[in-house]
């Protein structure tokens, strides 16, 4: 690619080489860079990591969005080149690093970290490293294919190098919306009332004199690889439309609430559910990540509007993205995550947000990031802004994993996330429970009953009751077995009763 | 008293007594009244208490702001009058129905009460029960010491029943700002900038048609006692005022953010440190239940500005209120609680919260309510408002109770209100900890060290240690012996290792 995406001229003699670039980063560099599941740098990770491998030993701070591909938390995990890591990550090789402590991992709301980053808590910006995908005539930066916290990362960094890429077109130009709050006690209110509101500029403002190096890239994020929803998630998306429609229709809910849906496989089904169902139309999405089956429902008329920090895309969803990107671009938004985010926002519109569990318990408490207790998944990423403050939240989890041998319905979450108070509908396969008005024994039988796989329900209601009997009380447990499901499992590998055991 | 405090004329005729109003209370009745730990109808309560005790066999669904006193919860529960109860009460006999199971409660958010009630999601609003000082020319209520949901109670009701008190002066008018967002998705940002921000009516809107009693009432609420702070509440104090005092100085934190501090008198001792403290003037307090302490820092002309949604003052104070009103209403706005623990506008102004808990682990969850997990304290209250939405959260609690046999720092906590994404720093009168850049590992490193009760130490230590050696990750646990200490409790009535064990 040419130079000609860097439309303010002055900036033409900071193109340089991703070796001369990395210069900057050094031992001890703390490096912001951009990336929320799409749109990270890669040029300058591979640099480093060369530099790693040719034997040069260094440790950098390495803060991003959210989640970035292999080409950056892969490669700079194992390359040994990582002391602190924030926030959420979904590599690998990475996640077995924070788990033996060998990488620094602290795990955050998303919606809260650009505040910190101005704060000052997370140590000085020396050095951001941002895709872009053109430099305005003003010198501002066209990002790429997310915002995350991009803005306040270009804002308060000493130096800046841009990765300007050729992976997605210039012409995205437009589809961004960037507005950076005040921080308190000067906040006003953010000022979006509907889901497709713009309340900022199409393009990130930057001082130029402290862009250190511009790189010209042709690298393209590793793509997000969808299957097609099984049954179980067909089931879910399902019985949640269904509920929706329900509470609509007996004048519960209001209807018009945008919707929020996670990150996945299961979050991207129950958007698919919408294809087929003539109840809802006009839809709006306030959500995080926003995935193909936007694409879908945007074809079909469906969606009026769909916001987002980010749109994480297969290959095949990209190519068509980008061929009719002046018809996407009318009804995409592409906020900073503390705007996507945002509790205050979320709140306000009344967002039916939708999240996957690791674990749920009886009492509806929700575990989300950490397996039997103590090995880190991910992370806790945006759910928790978006269960806390939803009009409607529901948390959803296929009842088993693992060909059964793991229930993910248990007696105590072994770690909890989203405690009884952010969690309103709980949904498996096998039904859903509203624990809106019910006491915590009431969504203790209803979880067991309706939830939770028929192979687990005898154990989880022996436990209850006996529980129950021994210390009664409003959320009755015995401290002694609680976690009885999950020592068998850490013994047997299986949580299922024996065979032969009475 | 008259009826000089009935302004509207037309109503004269509603006035009556005890026994003809509560005739529109029976078997099955939802029945909805004021109060927020003040501010509560003490004279219909009373009234079917004595039907009962005559031997009258009715059950009816009680719906609060908060806690009330003795003579709602206590002898509503005594008298085995209550089905449901919702939300947060703090009555020792209605505790120990909802622990048998014998009074249904649920335990939500203070702030989301009102919203959920105009969705219906509560069921029909049959009968409303406020305690007012007067009713306006215009025919609309000044409540009294509290606001709580009543604004949205007497809104929703299908009958109104009023206890006009002269327990409090009708001169309090002016001091409440009563304002009803409207709900999603047509909700626009809650106008508050500031913590003194009105932006409401002095009044409650009311439909007098639906008026159907006025009670003439000269019972008092149950007043507050508060203790003379102890050591232990001192010392926490003392260490937030140095801690805040310190990131200012070091420019990590803005001054003028404003202060919230639960109930209790460990949250009265936290803002008594005020008093001598020559760093912080002009204060701005955005709480939920304000307390003598708050008169005394106005008196010396520290506060600027306090909100809230209830004064719960001790008789001492209230006196000295009540003589000097014209002066203290220029400082304080009673809100209803959806505003005064409004998420939006708790974020927006940035406050700095602290709440109290009952046990917090060493990864820095925190339990506000269940003791020994299965137990119901007193509710969640408006913690989780505040702990999730702050610009910087403080969880406090003295490191051990009862003489020393409880230790306040457990390896994990047998019930989640906060987790340890809503919980900043740590506080007990041992010391200090500042969680916002430190991993799990070094959290529990950190708790143990300087936030346990030294006796408690090594046990703390030798779990974390043995748990991470067994099972490492990211929050090492070891689901197996995780709860040894409740257990120990739950055995032998005390957590210390007993004299003579290794």
């Amino acid at each position: 690619m040419g130079t000609e995406n860097i439309r303010y001229r002055p900036l033409l003699d900071r193109v340089t080489d991703a070796r001369t670039a990395a210069r900057h980063i050094q031992h001890g560099t703390n490096l912001f860079i951009s990336g929320f599941t799409a749109g990270y740098p890669k040029l300058i990770p591979r640099e480093l990591a060369r530099r790693a491998q040719e034997g040069e030993r260094f440790k950098i701070n390495l803060f991003a969005g959210a989640s970035t591909g292999e080409q950056v938390d892969g490669i700079l995990a194992r390359t040994d080149l990582v002391h602190w890591r924030r926030p959420y990550m979904s590599d690998r090789a990475m996640r077995e690093k924070i788990n033996r402590g060998e990488i620094l991992y602290k795990d955050d709301h998303l919606s809260s970290l650009s505040a910190q980053v101005r704060a000052g808590d997370w140590g000085n910006a020396d050095v951001a490293v941002v895709e872009a995908v053109a430099i305005t005539e003003k010198g501002h930066l066209i990002p790429s294919m997310s915002v995350g916290n991009t803005p306040t990362y270009v804002r308060e960094a000493d130096k800046i190098i841009i990765e300007l890429s050729n992976s997605a077109p210039p012409e995205l130009e437009g589809i961004h919306d960037i507005f950076i709050p005040e921080d308190p006690p000067y906040r006003m209110p953010i000022p979006i009332y509907r889901a497709a509101d713009r309340i900022g500029k199409p393009f990130i403002e930057m001082d130029t004199s402290r862009v250190v190096a511009i790189l010209l890239s042709d690298q393209e994020d590793t793509c997000a690889i969808f299957h097609d929803p099984d049954e179980v998630a067909l089931l879910i998306g399902e019985q949640i439309l269904d509920f929706v429609q329900h509470e609509i229709e007996r004048g519960r809910l209001r209807p018009g609430l945008p919707w929020q849906s996670g990150v996945g496989d299961v979050a991207n089904a129950v958007l698919g559910g919408f294809l087929e169902n003539d109840f809802f139309h006009n839809l709006e999405l306030y959500s995080e990540v926003l995935q193909d089956s936007v694409l879908d429902l945007i074809d079909l008329g469906k969606v009026r509007a769909g916001s987002g920090s980010a749109l994480t895309l297969s290959h095949k969803a990209r190519r068509r993205f980008f061929n009719e990107l002046y018809r996407y671009k009318e009804k995409i938004v592409l906020r900073p995550v503390e705007i996507s985010n945002s509790p205050e926002v979320i709140n306000r519109l009344g967002v039916l947000s939708i999240n996957t569990a690791l674990e749920i318990d009886i009492y509806g408490h929700v575990n989300s990031t950490h397996v039997m207790g103590s090995q880190m998944m991910n992370g806790i990423g945006g759910s928790g802004d978006f269960m806390r403050n939803a009009g409607l939240s529901f948390m959803v989890t296929p009842s088993t994993a693992r060909n059964s041998s793991i229930s993910a319905i248990v007696p105590m979450v072994s770690h909890v996330d989203h405690s009884e108070h952010s969690v309103d509908i709980i949904v498996t396969e096998q039904g859903l429970v509203d624990t809106r008005s019910l006491t915590p024994r009431q969504v203790a039988e209803a979880i067991i009953a309706k939830c939770a796989h028929p192979e687990y329900r005898p154990q989880l209601r022996e436990y209850y009751e006996r529980a129950l009997k021994k210390h009664g009380g409003h959320e009755p447990h015995d401290l002694e077995e609680v976690f009885f499901m999950h020592r068998r499992f850490q013994t047997t590998g299986d949580m299922r009763v024996p065979p032969g055991t009475v």
